[in-house]
């Protein structure tokens, strides 16, 4: 069939509200614009757990299998001490991303004009800032080995991690950054620590050798990651397509988050690889966490996971004029004043999560 | 004698023209103020490569050697190819770090009222900043072993790098962190990525060990990477010592540049181990590189390499009054007017990098 199937887990602290907003966002681009979506609803963390041992239950791991695309909400982070550390390991994030080899991490960083006031930037500094940041996401020091803590003849302790990278690793997915440079605004900036770090100095030269060989239409620039982390903050409009390993794309996208005026208006995507037809599988997640401290509450803002449901419309259901119109009812929901706790300024009406749903439904 | 030794290395590109300015400001307190410094120039770069073959001559290493504190501008970077890489790199600030053992690199984050204008963060984000970033920085990935780019049998290449911490290394830099904050506000944050890296693990154990033991007066706290670089965006005034490994610091502190209006001015001291008497060997210099686009024009701002020298008062000296004073002189001159290119807003006069040295002594 045509139908693209699609799961649908909320997860734990906010991750179900914001999924319940976001669901319903997608179900009315399916009754109204008839995008062809099949939406399967699994659960994930504790109250699995409570009942079947594992944050990760049988049906949910069969739901997110047959997914084209997974719409994912948060989980619970060490805070959750309910679920035994090695349970919760055997289900975490991290291994779903290196399960599904889900390389690719983008994470588009886009000023809103409605909420510059409220943003720690200044609104000059925030005009035109448009980028998406792509995040190795399988590699590098995050799964390293050896590592480990060893004790040392003298009684002390050494803590030790691998980065590593290798050439398919870099190529593939510097690959999806000139190919996603090709529709925006042709450039890419590569960063690194190529002038202390030996994965680094790889990293630039297969970028390079693609670039070369494949992509010299698009622009390639290389920073270092700390000056990329001052020039994120001075000046974030220069940028189009930026590319780096997985801990400094950890990094370099929390610095950026205050560039788009907060974290919880962040969407983002995980890619895998390209099947014979183009095809990738896609974990579609706002930036944001569990935010245990606020769950429960119902004020969390939804958007970060109705913006992804956008980037789901424009990569997974290749529907690119329904992802403009639901990121043009994001914007008009805003510039009508629609704010969640988070980004409203003193003294503002906050809507909770569910009203914040309902601003975007009605500007759609 | 009671004489201080202080070794002048201006160095290459922008670091021997800001040096001429903070080394009259020296020559000033000396003078004027009976500073008890006794001052000895010396050479790195280019310019020795060219007469002896070492980046670093035998003189200036002597002069480094029995040195208490060294005033440093900047090196040349990979730009600078007249110079073989093993040249180079037998010299290099890296190098320098490891051989004198300066495991301890403070970088103060001050937000200068004059300077909100021209800053990338509103005023309002910007009011109370005033913190020192810690940076580990003579161990962690940058000094690693092993380390390379290998062949695999399918003929891929693989860059791997090793990160690592032992207790001891953690430790020291801790407790540089702990007794600094005992004479601020009382307040370390430690940052580390433990949700992941088994070195991040090893690190909050002995930071919070070290805590308990010795330092529990002070306000431990404890941030992962990602979160620590947003909050330094959204909220800098929320800190006050804040403590990290070397590649994190690096991160961190470029990112932390812009809450201060400008890198130019930023000053930066890299301790070693105290002997006996609580006597650190202490290498001064501004955060800021050898900037070889603006080279040679007399235009760079001295204020990083200014600030440095309050530093030096202040640690090496031991004339935390004197320090102050000069602290003063430069908020004076900026209050006054005083800017250099790099934080004129558009269409004021931009003073010369020797008009900025005269600016912060007219202001003594
Ligand atoms: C929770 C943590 C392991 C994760 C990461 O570091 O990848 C998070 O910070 C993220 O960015 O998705
Ligand atoms: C030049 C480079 C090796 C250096 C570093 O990464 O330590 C610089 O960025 C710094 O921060 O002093």
């Amino acid at each position: 069939s045509n139908m693209i199937k699609v799961a649908v887990v909320g997860g734990e602290g906010i991750g179900p509200e914001v999924t319940d907003q976001s669901h319903r966002i997608l179900k009315w681009f399916s009754a109204r614009r008839g995008v062809p979506v099949s939406l399967r609803e699994a659960q994930y963390g504790l109250i699995p757990y409570l009942a079947t041992g594992k944050v990760l239950p049988d049906d949910t791991v069969e739901a997110m299998e047959e997914a084209d695309a997974i719409l994912w909400g948060a989980t619970g982070g060490p805070e959750t001490t309910e679920v035994p550390a090695a349970a919760r390991k055997a289900g975490s994030l991290l291994s779903l991303r290196s399960k599904y080899d889900l390389y690719a991490n983008l994470r588009p960083i886009v000023a809103s004009p409605a909420l510059a006031d409220s943003a720690p930037l200044k609104a000059s500094v925030l005009k035109d800032v448009d980028f998406i940041i792509i995040r190795e996401l399988t590699s590098g020091i995050y799964f390293g080995e050896p590592r480990g803590i060893e004790t040392l003849p003298d009684g002390q302790r050494r803590g030790f991690n691998t980065q590593q990278y290798t050439t398919s690793q870099i190529r593939r997915v510097a690959r999806t950054a000139f190919e996603l440079a090709r529709t925006r605004k042709g450039r890419v900036c590569s960063v690194d620590k190529a002038n202390v770090l030996e994965t680094s100095v790889l990293w630039r030269e297969e970028v390079t050798a693609l670039h070369q060989a494949e992509f010299s239409d698009v622009e390639l620039t290389h920073l270092y990651v700390d000056n990329a982390a001052m020039q994120i903050v001075r000046a974030p409009s220069q940028f189009d397509v930026m590319v780096t390993c997985n801990i400094f794309g950890d990094i370099l996208s929390d610095c950026a988050a205050m560039a788009s005026g907060s974290l919880g208006m962040l969407p983002s995507v995980s890619l895998g690889p390209p099947d014979r037809l183009g095809r990738r599988k896609a974990l579609y997640e706002p930036v944001h966490g569990s935010a245990p401290d606020i769950a429960g509450k119902g004020i969390a803002n939804p958007l970060g996971s109705i913006l992804s449901v956008a980037m789901m419309l424009r990569i997974t259901l290749n529907r690119p004029d329904d992802a403009v119109l639901l990121e043009k009812a994001v914007d008009a929901a805003l510039a009508g004043g629609a704010r969640t706790a988070d980004i409203a300024e003193p003294g503002a009406r906050k809507l909770s999560t569910q009203e914040m749903g309902d601003a975007v439904l009605n500007a759609l």
